[in-house]
């Protein structure tokens, strides 16, 4: 009895999941919004940064020849010829052992080409006394030495920290393009499903999906559109999977965690448009369909939550990723080495918990269709198709949650 | 000529800082808006998780005693029951050499204690041929296997992921206790500085602060509350920063890049409270100021862009991490291996700019007040205080931006 026609490999679920992937339009949003949000547009910077050749400490702007051989014991001794005020220019010059008194982002005066700080100087009525050599250039930011006017400060694609937030505002972008927040329809079904706000009777669960799969969408910047427990009713559901499909950028259908279901799932998808995989050698997480509707996306994820949430991990992320144009993968890995074996079945692609402490990864054995390992662990390691398993010992890359 | 009274060292820093941090009250929100959110109880199940022993299959429930030795040559013979349904209890039972039907997520029947899936079984009317054993509770959740009634599920202090949300929907946790997001008021100060719609003069630059710093802000779950730009009129800033000091639960006053401004902002913080720390050991960023006004914390933060994102990096986010009572420490760190030699003073704790690719580690060299090594770095090393630099080889941890 075969339940699956055609079990297909994580990486061509990867390519064919982002083949569908619908481009999303760019919107513009203020700069105090930008944070998180993927840029749509390489920015250049509308002016030289800094502006002009700036200290960055408090001292004395100088000619470093003058400053050469000075000490303590034997200072060099400049004239004082006064100081640079702060924000705005200065039309004093140095021509030789004379020095101006600069502050921190002064303007250095022309004739100068370095600052001596503060610590190492002492004023003496008209005369400075420097006690330490600077070298040419030392203490000062150089005109356009960050970025020149024109030049690509961040590119597109880019998910915006709130360091490049700051390069944007010096860079004079206060209005971004970036790509739209994908709106992705959440729909869960079984007849199982109870809501979360009721106690579950004989047979039943909580529906958990719609919490966990609206949550990791918001955290990869969707806006989730739940639209809650649908009953296992082929009409029903066939019309709710419709709706979503038209109000959304793609649908994620939660549920169908046995075969019947699957099924219904499957043949609704099809009757909306076509399913183009059904079945994934991927463990947890094998019942999974990908399917395309109005040239939108439709994922339908397996009914456990802790199948659904490696499915996310492992395969939506990628869509939602291809959506907004993302070029990083946002996935943060870390090294660890393998306190245990881990048995795999050649095949399919496993997923395996592990708690990483200082380096080390142990592995929390237990079915994956428990949740408590899900949140007990630090992330989980993917295990290859071609492998039968990893060895203690082996250094292996832990994907973090 | 002194200009920082006393440096302390980064480890005091941090203590007093986290010593001033006040307590956030909790409140409730949502489940559906809890993810990111620190959690402020601890959280126990209403319920048995799962609330039945259950298929994670889909096929036949059995005694597992009845598969032994079976084959695909020489099946053992089970005679069909009946099929449990979803979503409901099932008063079948299993007595011997018999089998039902299950679902995955379906009861298991009084009487089983496994299941084979259903790949491993045919149908041949009414009877059911077996072509590989189970072991006893294969293929099975058991009753509150993952957690139990009254078992605390999520301790308070954890910052919610996605998972942590789904496992409070089976918690039954619809309103979840959280620390309130804190307050920060933001000012930039400095007579340099002009909106970042402007185009600056001789002598001016944007003001980039107010945008990083609220940026960071809202990446650490706070409420930026920006009041902009601040002349650097004493009684000006004094009525801004005591505002600021009366609307929020903290205040971060970013400028006073040159000495006189510095302590300008020192003088202002002590005549609305006082200051406890005015220099800090570490590079970039020595002349922070740590100060308490009406019992809420006011930081003085370098007026270099670059410098003030190290003291929030290095200093701040652990004021923040006090005050929801956070208890990871949110911060991601990478091993790497050094390309190149980096040179450090000893006595203050340095951070250098890396990249990071495949393990290696490359500083970025260039002047701390840079911005574009800033984003183009993958993340920093901290140099303790202590060393005099990192040499080529050395296995480094770098901290992710």
């Amino acid at each position: 009895m075969r339940v699956f026609l055609n079990i297909v490999p994580v990486s061509e679920a990867i390519s064919v999941i982002r083949g569908l992937a619908p481009a999303i339009d760019p919107e513009s949003v203020p700069l105090s919004e930008a944070a998180e949000r993927v840029l749509a547009q390489d920015i250049a910077s509308d002016l030289d940064i800094p502006g002009f050749t700036r200290s960055v400490v408090d001292g004395y702007a100088v000619r470093a020849a003058d400053t050469n051989g000075s000490s303590d014991a034997i200072p060099a001794i400049l004239s004082f010829r006064g100081r640079v005020a702060m924000g705005a220019g200065t039309d004093m010059t140095i021509s030789g052992a004379d020095c101006i008194y600069i502050p921190t982002g002064g303007v250095l005066p022309e004739g100068a080409d370095a600052v001596v700080m503060i610590e190492n100087a002492e004023q003496l009525g008209d005369e400075i006394l420097i006690k330490k050599p600077v070298a040419h250039g030392e203490n000062v930011l150089r005109f356009n030495e960050d970025f020149s006017r024109g030049e690509t400060v961040l590119r597109h694609g880019r998910r915006l920290s709130s360091q490049d937030v700051g390069v944007l505002a010096a860079a004079g972008c206060i209005s971004v393009p970036v790509a739209q927040r994908p709106k992705i329809g959440i729909l869960s079904t079984g007849n199982e499903l109870v809501p979360v706000t009721e106690v579950p009777g004989p047979g039943q669960v909580r529906d958990v999906n719609s919490y966990v799969i609206a949550s990791f969408m918001k955290e990869l910047g969707c806006i989730p559109v739940v639209y809650g427990i649908i009953p296992d009713d082929r009409e029903i559901l066939r019309a709710a999977v419709g709706r979503a499909i038209r109000e959304n950028d793609a649908v994620l259908v939660s549920g169908g965690s046995s075969k019947d279901e699957r099924d219904m799932v499957a043949g609704i998808i099809a009757e909306h448009g076509r399913v183009l995989i059904h079945g994934i050698a991927i463990a947890p997480g094998k019942p999974t369909i990908i399917g395309q509707c109005l040239k939108r996306p439709v994922i339908g994820l397996p009914g456990h939550p802790a199948s659904a949430f490696i499915v996310l991990i492992a395969l939506v992320r990628h869509l939602i990723v291809s959506m907004t144009g993302e070029t990083g993968s946002r996935i943060r890995t870390v090294e660890a080495t393998l306190t245990q074996n881990i048995p795999s079945t050649r095949g399919r692609e496993e997923y395996a918990r592990v708690v990483v402490t200082d380096g080390i990864a142990t592995p929390l054995f237990g079915k994956s269709g428990l949740l408590n390992t899900l949140v007990k662990s630090t992330g989980i390691i993917r295990i290859p198709a071609e492998s039968e398993g990893l060895e203690t010992g082996t250094r292996v890359e832990v994907i973090l949650w």
